[in-house]
């Protein structure tokens, strides 16, 4: 029996645009062999930066491209975000809650990140440095209000906290129309906007960015250059000439398609299979859902699941609580989603063997 | 007048296999797609982890690719070199010199580093860290003897202490037979090996490794998955074509062919412009050469010449003395050098402009 992942929170291969992306590949380094195979600027492949500062409507000096947007959260955390108290969403990525030394949490619910909460944090003096995901939040899937946009866009403009905005799954959006980001609402003031192309194009590529507040790129650079001399431009000039080619809204309308259609199956068979026992966000993007599993304890049901083909990553693991869980349904397919909440539904509520 | 550079460590544009690598670029893509393109092992491309365990006759799991070999150091040093007392030749790289909080020196002779000097520092308790470039070092372009390896590696097998040998130019070797590495003499033990394909490929893929003692690989994993989730796997893929192709030993040839005419171009004009002005290393490989000029600091030199129209970094950058001075030989050609070491002689010597 195959295992049914609703761990892995990457792409489906069948999302990849491979054949479109090798012939950029050959292109892109026939075309600038030298910009692309030297050493380049510190700070990412200039013309690909200044397509992402067109896109946001900033001078390129703000944009630092990146080997994916994690390396950028770790240099901005250690430039920018030097000396701050460090504020994160519950939940929250795992990653961050690993490598993070230190931070305080503020509860997300079905709004996204609980506002009003944070500003009663910062009644203090620290400075304040939050991270948030305020679209299709991993692991919840839950999305930041409209209101809350605005009420945390202000605290920014406020100079009452700095804001790194993780922002790599905005644009898969299934439904609804696209709110404004943080980072637009504030005018960037006090906010630090990131993204990839890791959900758009590809993760193999490790192309991630951030745009930082006006004039502060410079106290980045001596890091960046310390740590790497370059980013891998290869993977860059891959990108801007799928960009220059107009195959990105193309591909990116493709994997809003296929991700949606897994969304969708994977409501549908919890609401067939755990009506009544569980209850689940439902996303308009991303990759995730999160679930609530009343009376069963996550990390134990895991063990049953793995064993009968199916696995998923238990909600502690993102500061959740025992009975909640994160369901990737990015990777599987319809018809294995179907089949893998059956199997995790024939647990549920089952008593662990002794 | 088009300014000459001796200051940038960098291959020249002429030496890049373009045409090779974006076929290489194409096929690598298209035929392994998903691997190349999604995330993979946070240690590195599989395949290509194998061809280098190969050919270091280790296992692969003591392989870590990396985004170029600088990040590998970074890794390496926050792990395994973790509460050790760090120990850098004088003089050395300019970036651990930057990055580095705090150091001690041992000092480059024409038999590379003083390894009786370094045993003497090691007399007391503290556990130490060695970085050494023993071959046809940054800056100096100087080589360790066959003697001093044989006793660093005894140092390291003796435990007392660990050595990070940086190896980046040891393949671009123009004449003379190959020493073996302080690794090899030590049997890897107490020695991380770190090299990478940026000058015998192309610096702008970004590929970097380390060889680790047995059985601490594992030490760095947490890190990287934390840093980066995975490197960038495309670059890794047309590196691996590029070798399977068996083009890489065609590439090295004609690079070391390059490199070796601006060596003896470099040599030549010093011996006619410079001689009894001024000494100099001569390197059997690498980028490099280390002028020492008598009577001239190299830091007030350098704004003449930059002024007439040819450049270099000074030694002070790299822990040498006032009249001490890297040059380049990798990124101008034999014509240039020529012409480029004739207008820095006619200013040495020169009173400096009031």
């Amino acid at each position: 029996m195959e295992t049914i992942s609703f761990a892995r929170g990457v792409p489906a291969p069948e999302c990849l645009p491979v054949e479109e992306l090798a012939d950029c590949a050959r292109v892109a380094i026939e075309r600038d062999g030298a910009a692309a195979l030297l050493y380049g600027h510190t700070l990412g492949y200039a013309p690909l930066r200044e397509w992402i500062a067109d896109r946001h409507g900033v001078d390129s000096s703000r944009v630092v491209v990146t080997n994916g947007s994690l390396q950028a959260f770790h240099f901005v955390l250690a430039t920018l975000g030097e000396g701050r108290r460090i504020v994160v969403e519950r939940p929250t990525y795992d990653r961050p809650r690993k490598f993070l030394s230190e931070f305080d949490q503020v509860p997300v619910d079905d709004e996204g990140l609980g506002v009003a909460e944070l500003e009663r944090l910062l009644t203090g003096e620290a400075p304040t440095f939050l991270y948030t995901i305020p679209t299709f939040q991993n692991p919840s899937g839950l999305t930041l209000s409209a209101e809350r946009r605005g009420r945390l866009a202000d605290l920014a403009t406020g100079d009452r906290l700095l804001v790194f905005e993780d922002d790599p799954y905005g644009l898969v959006r299934f439904d609804g129309e696209p709110l404004p980001t943080v980072f637009e609402l504030a005018d960037g003031r006090n906010v630090v906007y990131s993204s990839s192309f890791s959900k758009t194009i590809a993760p193999g590529l490790r192309v991630g960015y951030v745009v930082v507040p006006e004039g502060l790129a410079p106290e980045l650079e001596e890091l960046v250059a310390s740590t790497y001399i370059t980013p891998a431009l290869v993977s860059q000039a891959i990108v801007l000439e799928f960009l220059h080619r107009g195959l990105f809204d193309a591909n990116l309308e493709r994997v809003r398609d296929l991700l949606r259609a897994r969304r969708d199956a994977m409501l549908d068979a919890l609401e067939s299979e755990l009506d009544g026992r569980a209850s689940w966000s439902h996303p308009a993007g991303g990759y995730f859902l999160w679930l609530e599993l009343s009376g069963t304890v996550a990390t134990e049901l895991l063990g049953r699941a793995t064993a009968a083909g199916v696995t998923f990553v238990p909600g502690v693991d993102f500061g959740g609580g025992p009975g909640s869980a994160r369901l990737a349904f990015s990777f599987a397919s319809p018809a294995e989603i179907e089949e893998g909440v059956g199997r995790l539904a024939a647990l549920v509520g089952t008593p662990a063997a002794v």
